[in-house]
């Protein structure tokens, strides 16, 4: 099952660079592994803003909670999920090619 | 430019079922085009809504309004485009593929 | 996987109250095989108001979204899907029962 | 009678780890007295959300007020309720079972 | 226990007067009783709104859905209820007095 | 004229507990002050906030905000005023009484 | 007691324009009386839009409510009321002036 | 003075094609004088909409109503109007160019 | 050129009374000297908020920026702007009297 | 393609002055810059709030990422992005000049 996740990063003002840094690396990291397995499909940015985009194949809720919640920066995201059914021109358009 | 456009869309009370059955078929016929020249590249349906949610790749906002002020159905939806930016995750994971 | 189901149903000012009572009729038969059938789990009402509020148990958004799309008052209803994930205590609290 | 409670919990920047591992064990808990009790029917979590949605049965506001104002992590949460009314189809199917 | 009602009322445009007329007095009515059976305990108006708000003190959400669903009205209303819990302050000052 | 009124107190994280307990003890009894006055009729909790419903009858907007602004709480009170005119219902009613 | 009233008037689509010309008149008039007696103080147009912002200096809402809803576009108007009170520069100024 | 005018397009369902494309045709004219006169100075589509964005040079708040409630769609349009200042780096730009 | 202004102004916790006392006093005295000068026509408050709502007649919204950024308290203030256009009712009543 | 960026700046409470001083001098330096190269068009004023409007010109979402994020004030930056397609009116306007 797909989820559009909308997720916005906000560090406190003070917190020590160095360990922005480092999390950063990790949630770099972490993002790589999710997009090689699959479970992260597609991310964007919205221009101009501390925030992205991200269109999760997932088996469902369950395993969306575990992952978001298990992301390095997830202390300071604030998450909107909506789920998605197919529709069906995408189905066969992904049928027939 | 990729764009994701949310779209709900409504008929009003007493419309002939025959012209909404036929703008319907022409709606998807446009779809399908859409997808096969590249332009539409997902769409997705809102469970329980009327409404769809969809990622488009265009040059730019002008070939976007072209696109979907020209949808069979325009007169009738309520539209609401995001700008999506790259995220330097998804394009090195596309890049390497 | 559950979700939380919330159905607001406005039928247009000057319908016919028995096309009105004969779709009521089978909104309510609908409703009784569904929960029969163990997808809709349970579904109270907001005092007050023409809308209620369902639990559903599915095993997605698509087999949702096809039960809802198929409502007999599917045509007049304004839906609000919220996906729900497990929580740990009331996975136990059922386990232990 | 029947509520939905919808609470968010959120910990202050730089609280000590310690307390709030303390805080969230005794929050444990109380939730598995109150579902044992019957107070809380169901709970889950809002997936990639630092929040939980309970379906509490209770005499009436005062009594849903005593417990929630009670909770080990109440000084931290926002919390909105939603009262419920019965639906007649849920009424028969649990008649019925 | 008691619930706060925010009631707002609109007939559609060229409904016949004479209808409206005898649909308000009837709710008139109604009120009266209501506020003689000691169920509504309070009902103000919105300085310039057709809208009211109203105190009612009732077992639970399921009678207060049956009168408010049986008023004159409600097929032209929209409601918003509120759970009112009790409040020391005032518990004193009514057993005091 | 009576005015409903909607306060939230929210004390910063971190403020003394001994401060609050004595702010909130001067609040309570300004609160017996004004039932007993007169000016404060009614106040309920929203359950599960830390908020506050009250209906005030006073002179006019001048002497609501003299006893608001003189709360002890005040500097921490989130508040929303609601004016109200009377209901031909409840007028009679009283008179009746 | 002084008042700020924001006021949408929308005539429905297809409503005979003699009748409306008819109705303006009468509007009209009923302000300049307002105006005359003094309940009017002041009124503006919010630019760009079909509604209107004005002062009111009346007894209480009951003397508000009682203008407000004798005005002869009542019916078609959409009313926000927001109470003021005095503010001690504007007093001295007037006081002083 | 300057101001930014979010304008939304609306014909009721069932209007008169001929009518429509006769009112459109008096905007474009007048939009066209609008611009050749220098007090809209620029006009954009919101992508996906029924809608424009305009930028607009007026004395005052006076001649921007006379302008907007002049335009052949005013009794179509919803209207929402931002008030501009002045940008020291933008004065400079236009000063120096 | 009238204007309408709403100013929430917020100072943050633990700042220092005297501080907080000698701003106050600065602020009071420009309020004097901009209701002196003509550009504050009227200041209200906001029964039960720390807010004021403002009424400027100045030149443009540049002499307006000029005027809110130099207050004393600007750097705590939340600003609403709302621009008005003359009314024909009240500019007759004012002409007239 | 043309942009329109609603941006807020809020340095937090007690932010080093002469920090602050610096990063604003850095700000507009920039955005002197922006204009020279044409990719920022235009900028205002919120008259009475610490923010801005501007319209940007830019190939891309990509590139007005890219712009806004490398602002020396980003970090205390809140931006809104509105993407903008030509508007036939305008179009010609500029063509014809």
């Amino acid at each position: 099952m797909e989820f559009l996740v909308d997720i916005s990063t906000n560090f406190p003002e003070g917190m020590d660079p160095d360990v922005i840094a480092e999390i950063k690396g990790r949630e770099r990291e972490r993002g790589v592994e999710l997009m090689t397995q699959g479970q992260l499909c597609r991310i964007w940015r919205h221009p101009g803003r501390r925030s992205s985009l991200s269109l999760y194949e997932v088996a469902d809720a369950n395993e969306l909670h575990g992952i978001l919640s298990g992301l390095p920066q997830f202390p300071w995201m604030d998450i909107q999920v909506t789920p998605l059914a197919d529709h069906p021109l995408d189905v066969s358009a992904r049928a027939g090619s």
